[in-house]
């Protein structure tokens, strides 16, 4: 098959000139193509270039605004710092907040970073990164569209609601996990309906809330939480921090102003940062030392880390480039060519 | 059966009572016994009056101290306020530590809470619900000691290291769930063996790390985490944030430093604190009122809340007292006439 490897920094260029083209902002455009491509580079391919669709689809649907510059809404003396895509994507106003929460945490020991009026399409991933850069740790959830039941329900109400943690390692890849609190990924189960393939048991319920392996009953029916009632919890738990309590939807809310599963789902999202140095002072151990003796007996048993094949991936990409397909390049131009124009 | 019915408040005397015949002195055993008595209260048995002899036989191992006075380490214009139990039991140095913690987060909208030194045995949820009657939801979690396999590890490393969280609902019980993150009790595996019964797939390893369904095997093997990964994941993150960042004992230190796992552990506990007025302030809609329409999308289609059953048997309680049966009455009895003499 012809490929194309491109540099990190080409590959960025290319996905910023389609978003430009496609009537995105320079501030939106810039920080969108940056979680793209970080998601190409580690091979975390469902959340790298194959996202850029559907990126233009919600713009092109009218559910996301392209011209919306994001506004810093609170950054004061307290713990809680408040940024509003003002309808955009979600990236933008991340950035533009980042800094106020790093201040925040490294001084009081502990801060919040509310992202409201935001249309959400990334990993969380990214953002947990961007705070352990910092020397934080970090923790991060946010709503998603209903499509989960309830564990012991019948009917999709919470979303696959991300739940994602960074603990930072000087000189090291931090670590971070970030999963879903649905047993699967939605995508997962229409990849079985296309096989003709069924799910594995305790997946899914049909539209009656009787248990099922049929994809298609399925897709009808809602997910189910993983780990039965504790992860139905934690997304309940998801909806009320980073749904109610800041003020943005919930994922019902969310489906209801999407009106689709489809495209990319507006809603907020909460990233508390914390401070091992400041919660550490005072105590005996270094708390970064501390925490590689754990971490080495995790990896010492045969256990693997989460993200080790992303951090993998990332450090082929970094020193060798990121090699597309030729229909991936195809895509690429095309999208380049085309603008809005190119996507259904 | 003969059973006798007491008074919540006589509960409370009567096991207070026994705490101080013990020599534990008097801000500990008021605070130990209202733990325990709310155990009992709310039909939580594995917390309620059968943890008494496992506290007092941690006492006669100089494990713990009873005469510990717990103090205030740091409760200032940060969001950090730190509570030492100086080698005594928790529930104490919480309740110190309570007031200021429940003052950062009204003021800066977020706040944590470390314990540190201190042995711990009860639930979360009584810390949980302490700030929830604050008008704050809370985020607590602890380490325990090693006895749980990280995902694909072969050997115990984490605790079952319990996550807690609760969100308050003015005029209603609040939302609360705590579970551990292991997929089981340990106990649960210990009443498998005595009974002969096989353990279901997925709940432990043997001492070579491969999968066993024979609790005895199990008891010298590692239990797992719940949800696959996705627990492990979670286990660490408690690892780090409630031991290494706190700055002290994770799961393997405490299991070092008790030797047994029939004792109540020594180690600290995180407790966050977010106001939902603060966060929400300037946001449509009010949070309360929009969490109960999310809550009655739960309950309104057959799915239970966490802890539904347990604050049915309070309610109980509190109408027609504790009923205890004849056995209990005498252990009861037993402890106060023998103290530290009365446990093996």
């Amino acid at each position: 098959m012809t490929t194309t490897t491109l540099s990190i920094a080409d590959l960025h260029q290319r996905v910023e000139a389609i978003f430009c083209r496609a009537g995105i902002n320079d501030v939106q455009s810039a920080a969108l193509a940056r979680v793209i491509v970080a998601g190409e580079r580690d091979a975390c391919t469902s959340h790298g270039i194959y996202r850029i669709e559907g990126i233009l689809r919600t713009l092109k649907a009218g559910k996301v605004r392209g011209d919306a510059q994001p506004t810093l809404e609170e950054a004061g003396k307290g713990a809680i710092v408040k940024a509003n895509a003002q309808g955009g994507f979600s990236s933008a106003a991340f950035e533009l907040g980042l800094p106020h929460l790093v201040d925040r945490a490294r001084t009081l020991g502990l801060a919040a970073l509310v992202v409201n009026d935001c249309t959400h399409f990334s990993a969380l991933w990214p953002e947990v990164e961007a705070v352990t850069d910092h020397g934080l740790a970090a923790l991060v959830m946010c709503p998603s569209y209903a499509s989960v039941a309830p564990a012991g329900g019948i009917r999709p109400l919470l979303g696959t609601n991300p739940l994602a943690f960074g603990w930072p390692r000087p000189g090291r890849d931090p670590y971070v996990f970030d999963f879903a609190t649905s047993v699967t990924a939605r995508g997962e189960i229409e990849l079985h309906r296309r096989a003709g393939k069924a799910l594995p048991d305790g997946w899914a319920v049909d539209s009656s809330g009787a248990p099922t392996t049929d994809p298609a009953a399925a897709l009808a029916g809602a997910m189910l939480p993983f780990g039965g009632h504790k992860g139905s919890a934690i997304g309940t738990m998801i909806e009320l921090l980073a749904g109610v309590m800041i003020g943005d939807l919930t994922s019902p809310e969310a489906l209801d102003f999407l009106g689709t599963t489809t495209l990319a789902p507006r809603h907020g999202e909460l990233i508390l940062a914390l401070s091992p140095e400041k919660f550490a002072a005072g105590r005996p151990g270094d708390p970064f030392a501390r925490a590689e003796t754990l971490l080495q007996k995790i990896t010492g048993q045969g256990a693997r880390l989460p993200s080790a094949r992303r951090f993998a991936a990332r450090a082929r990409c970094e020193a060798d480039g990121i090699t597309l397909s030729a229909p991936e390049i195809a895509l690429l131009d095309r999208l380049l060519d085309l603008g809005l124009d190119g996507v259904a």
